[in-house]
């Protein structure tokens, strides 16, 4: 693997001022082609003029703050919905922000309240006229007349955010005393675009030696609001993937304009959910999400135009601001981005990357971050780590999604400086970097072998939310657990919506339909199930020949003595407690650790899938359980018509359940005979095959050594391989 | 305890022809004042003149066998949901009695289907048009045309039942061989009414010894559908309290006429769920229940003033043909019954009986039954079995109740001859039949204390499901397993309904209302919480100072972002999975077994409520976590108003969770001041103060010998108890 095309490219390297013989001894000794700044470094001339290409990072929406503070009516806002409050008599005061982090939020005065805000009786589920209830701007309270006692009220009100919230999170954090507190402005405003437009071109005057712009990220953050007692409820809401804070009376008006009908607070609110991603949406907040990604698109797109008018590469980092990017939408390359940065705990990240179409670099940030601690406070880069076995642990999460999937460059973050005092990190990074410029070879004009079971992932979402389900990796969400699995496996994988199925039925080629997830949720479905069109397509479908690959509360949406709506696909049904008086189909139960089937035959202990579903029951003697705990199936098959349904209770990420996974696809989709194609005995470990190179690359996902025999093209001819703990295995076939 | 008095009367004994001699030997040691028959055996002569009074069953719809087949079409009827089928194409044939008991069963061919049957398309939701199939009489199938492939689609038809179920249930239990199977007619009909009185006239002149008429019971059979497997499927739907053996076309008409509105098969199939006791009521199937209990007294007094006539008393058993009877309804004295005898294994069953008003005489069945074998199979009266110990433990058990509310009789079933080889078991039964004469005697003309906090057990059938949930103890039922630590406290219980509440308010003097059980179960309300009256006149109770006690998923009907409608009284609400971008409170997790409190006070272990509820989270501060697992509450308080509420995550009867459900209601009234009036330290062990008689009643719960200290009226003066196993000691106070 030493060979010189290999030393050197594709990697950025977080460079230091102050410690300029590290960075470029370094950025020689891992290959570096780039060097970047980080929050809270900066590049000196002597690193700016060594040849290298520069990344300077920018946040624009935070990047104006004197005016930010002196145009407070132009920040950005939200709304919010005020605690409850019960009536004990025919007057309620409510006083709106009580329970809120008061840095984070102020009452938006400006707009008119009853023109934006709505009052609920939550008792009731109705909104209370607007003549019943007076807001008191001095207060910051709404006081409701005419209430009905016992009942339950609440303001959906809007709110200007005073803080930005990357800027709270790492002020508070790092107890950064009385810095600046940075917000964030809206630039739905035109007067704000002008200023973040003369910013930008100033900034970019004072970058001449900047090769790429690296945008942190558009404008909007993903929505995070703050609680007022940090130890007891920091996080009040907190998700990835919602638009709740883009919201404004202009982007109410302009919203209402373009498509033709009025957004309420309560399409925002939704009784305080908002609206997480982990949920079914409703289809008018699909349609404001639409509007946003077109907003941000268009102001976008005049920032990366400058930035290329000025000789320089525009990026985006795909987390903070990145509401509204959407790198999975079609209109993404509209941007008009050269390169797209994610950072990566996990392998289902490394694939969100790369499924970014319109984008000519996908870049990957990996981890450990060069900080004293890690996210969890534990040390790293200080006395009591050990930065080089967390390399080589994150090293490998990654390292499967990697191979799977062509990614144009990896590097990493921080301040490079503490890396000093750890020579192993260095020289284990030198070959980690030589190991990631070896698979991009590989999959340079080739692909790897995938098997003959094409899954599409059945979601709410569908390819928008491909390859993630909001933020890093949510444990015990059982499809956030699945795509940690399928990243790896040797599986064509592709994300469709409910939208996509009634529209255009399953896609051709696709042989396994997976639908995981918790009934309500948008990985199941939730309101989606309720359009009879998609079990009718699917069950069609699945009788001529399709698998349906279900977990956990598959297809659910509850009618009289049924909660699955292919239940009968899967031959059977989740009881929450209404069928007590109906009795249950005995099955026998299964040994330990479960009956013998070309599903289970890698699992060597009962399964574990975490906290999994119970109360399922079998339809009849059709069904075969092939693992059960407490009565309730954990693993059950089922042939419908032509084709063949498999059930799983839950799913958590290991070795031996991403095996389990990789059988029931290759079963539902009826492909048992092609099982030992290109395959590895050993489930900590995984091997992919490019077929013009000629290479077999074998992984160990563990950190002990492991033997294997792969099985190659013709599914029977073997090669035996002792693969070192973290370690590769290059063969020629 | 040995006093004459005591030693005889109010026990009934079960003679059998061929054991003349022990037969009157122990209805002298066991002190009978009545001899009966059972099932099975017959009484001689030697014994109807022995100058006892005389028990005689008889069971009037099975009575009547020539005529019941020669009239098949007057058999009772039920409707069924046939097993769903999938289409594959635009013809579906469903057979309708694929998976049903061919014995019991046979599809009704007399009236039209087109009047009475439904198909429905389960994937819509919506009927198929009659014009759309075709039923095939000779092949017991529907034909759906025009079906949508992919749909699925089940039939409602009615079908005649061949086979009586508790028949049907002895003969196959007893393997009866060609013994016949006796069919129930349908008293519906004027035909069947004429011959059933028929029947009885002459019944009644060929017992001129008898002096009681055991009813078993009146005319329909809780519903019990078999499976055409038994071996894997025997109870395809079985509920001890639903109407469903009771329909007909001519009660259907009769309905209709009556009130006005006509009800459909699926009103009674309701998806398969049919009307379970379990799940809230319908208003229209409550309207049925109604219809048919008013016909059940109308045809049953007759039998009852006929058997007057005849110079006997009329007892009714109540389970089997309890359908219609409602010893708990309003309406239940018009039957005109002198007796009522339940069978009863636990204290809420004792509850249950001396809850009926508006019949003289109260009177158990005890177990165990005089059989070979209990109701599991084990061994009772015969080698291996310890028929002492059954009694002594269903006495302990039962005995709870009875000292709490009076009983006028006590008495056994089976074949008495089974006894010789257990001469233990006759002692014990004479102590045993003393010792219930002593409680009777202690509750004429007084009342054991109770406890200053009246609770008011809210569900969605109130009074009318008294002391049950449905059938004997259904184990895991929150509110079941409730109802039995309750029945033997001293406090006094009532049951009310939301309709009761909805139309009353609280009843007065009630001090907490106790709402227990899972989402949709007619135990916690289901729809019944939609109305929001409920939770306004709940919350406005415990703003005034009432309190409020919830199990499980109480007050459980979901809005967007609650599933508790009164989750703002216990400070508290259930996340199903919708809140996963919510943040939670962060509360200190108690030590174990609990946090210290009045609550927990006699706690020694961490809580072991069984299966409860998880997924629960606290509001903020105002809300005490006295016990949690996994960051899930399972014991917490909350104080609304001038009100409190506790919240209990499930229940399960055990001594230990006995006494923290007597505390809970306690702290709910804020009468902790009071708590040691009458009270036993020892939780295996109960008392009850009887104040005319001085008597203080000290009840051993457990099979071991047990110490305790009663605290007396003033609350601080204390007597030092021991008590045997299984045993009772009474003090004049």
């Amino acid at each position: 693997m030493n060979s010189p095309s290999l030393s050197s490219g594709s990697f950025t390297l977080p460079g230091e001022a102050g410690f300029e013989k590290l960075t470029l001894d370094l950025a020689q000794k891992w290959g570096a082609d780039t060097i970047r700044d980080s929050d809270g470094t900066q590049l000196s001339p002597e690193i700016l003029n060594a040849g290298y290409d520069i990344y300077s990072t920018v946040c624009l929406v935070r990047s104006v703050q004197p005016w930010a503070r002196q145009n407070r009516t132009k920040l950005q806002q939200n709304f919010l919905m005020s605690y409850p409050v019960v009536a004990d008599k025919a007057t309620v005061v409510i006083e709106l922000l009580q329970g809120y982090f008061r840095e984070q939020f102020a009452v938006n005065t400006e707009d008119n309240p009853k023109t934006w805000w709505q009052v609920f009786d939550r008792t009731t589920g109705k909104e209370v006229p607007k003549k019943s209830w007076v807001f008191n701007a001095r207060k910051g309270t709404v006081t409701v007349t005419g209430a009905v006692a016992g009942h339950k009220y609440t303001v959906n009100f809007l709110s200007f955010r005073l803080w930005e919230e990357i800027s709270m999170y790492n002020h508070i954090t790092n107890n950064w005393g009385d810095r600046e507190h940075l917000a964030a402005v809206d630039p739905m405003h035109p007067e704000t675009q002008q200023v973040i437009l003369a910013f930008l071109e100033q900034w970019l005057r004072d970058h001449p030696d900047t090769s790429v712009v690296r945008f942190t990220s558009m404008f909007y953050n993903f929505s995070w609001f703050w609680g007022s007692d940090q130890q007891t409820l920091r996080d009040i809401y907190s998700d990835w993937g919602d638009y709740a804070m883009t919201v404004s009376p202009r982007a109410l008006k302009r919203f209402e304009k373009e498509y033709g009908y009025k957004l309420t607070a309560e399409d925002f609110v939704n009784g305080g959910l908002y609206n997480s991603t982990h949920n079914a949406p409703s289809r008018r907040y699909r349609d404001y999400m639409d509007f946003i990604h077109g907003f941000v698109i268009e102001f976008g797109k005049k920032c990366i135009d400058l930035t290329h008018r000025h000789g320089k590469k525009a990026y985006v980092f795909y987390d903070d601001h990145w509401i509204g990017v959407e790198p999975n939408s079609p209109r993404f390359a509209e941007f008009g981005f050269d390169g797209l940065i994610k950072c990566v705990f996990n392998a289902f990240e490394v694939r969100l990357c790369a499924h970014a179409k319109g984008v000519a670099t996908h870049e990957l940030r990996l981890h450990p971050y060069l900080f004293p601690t890690g996210l969890k406070g534990e040390p790293t880069f200080k006395a009591g780590g050990n930065p080089t076995l967390d390399a080589k642990n994150f090293w490998i999460d990654a390292r499967r999604g990697l191979i799977r999937t062509p990614i144009d460059r990896i590097g990493l973050g921080g301040y490079l400086s503490l890396v000093q005092p750890f020579p192993d990190f260095c020289d284990y990074l030198a070959g980690l970097t030589q190991e990631f410029r070896l698979l991009k070879s590989f999959h340079q004009g080739d692909r790897p072998y995938t098997a003959p079971c094409k899954v599409a992932v059945l979601t709410a979402w569908g390819d928008l939310r491909a390859w993630i389900c909001s933020g890093h990796f949510t444990h015990g969400v059982e499809l956030n657990e699945i795509l940690e699995s399928l990243a790896g496996l040797p599986v064509n994988v592709s994300f469709i919506s409910f939208d996509d199925l009634v529209k255009k039925g399953v896609p051709k080629g696709v042989k396994v339909i997976l639908n995981a997830g918790r009934a309500g949720s948008a990985w199941s479905g939730g309101h989606y199930w309720q359009n009879p069109k998609v079990s009718e397509i699917l069950t069609r479908w699945v009788q001529q020949g399709g698998g349906l690959l279900g977990v956990g509360e598959p297809s659910a949406a509850a009618t009289p003595g049924s909660l699955f709506r292919l239940g009968h696909v899967l031959g059977l049904d989740r009881d929450r407690g209404e069928r007590l008086a109906n009795g249950k189909f005995k099955f026998t139960p299964p040994a330990a650790p479960a009956a013998p089937h070309f599903i289970t035959a890698d699992l060597t202990t009962a399964p574990d899938f975490g906290k999994d579903i119970d109360g399922i029951y079998v339809h009849g003697p059709a069904t075969t359980v092939l693992a059960a705990r407490d009565n309730s199936p954990q693993i059950a098959t089922h042939e419908f018509g032509k084709g063949r349904g498999v059930y799983l209770s839950g799913f958590k990420f290991t070795h031996e359940n991403t095996r389990l996974l990789h059988r029931a696809l290759f079963w539902a989709a009826a492909q048992e005979a092609k099982w030992t194609i290109w395959n590895s005995t050993n489930v900590r470990t995984e091997c992919a095959y490019f077929a013009k190179a000629g290479k077999l690359v074998v992984i160990n996902n563990a950190g002990e050594p492991q033997d294997t025999v792969i099985t190659l093209a013709d599914g029977k001819a073997s090669r035996k391989v002792r693969v070192d703990a973290h370690g590769i295995v290059i063969l020629d076939v």
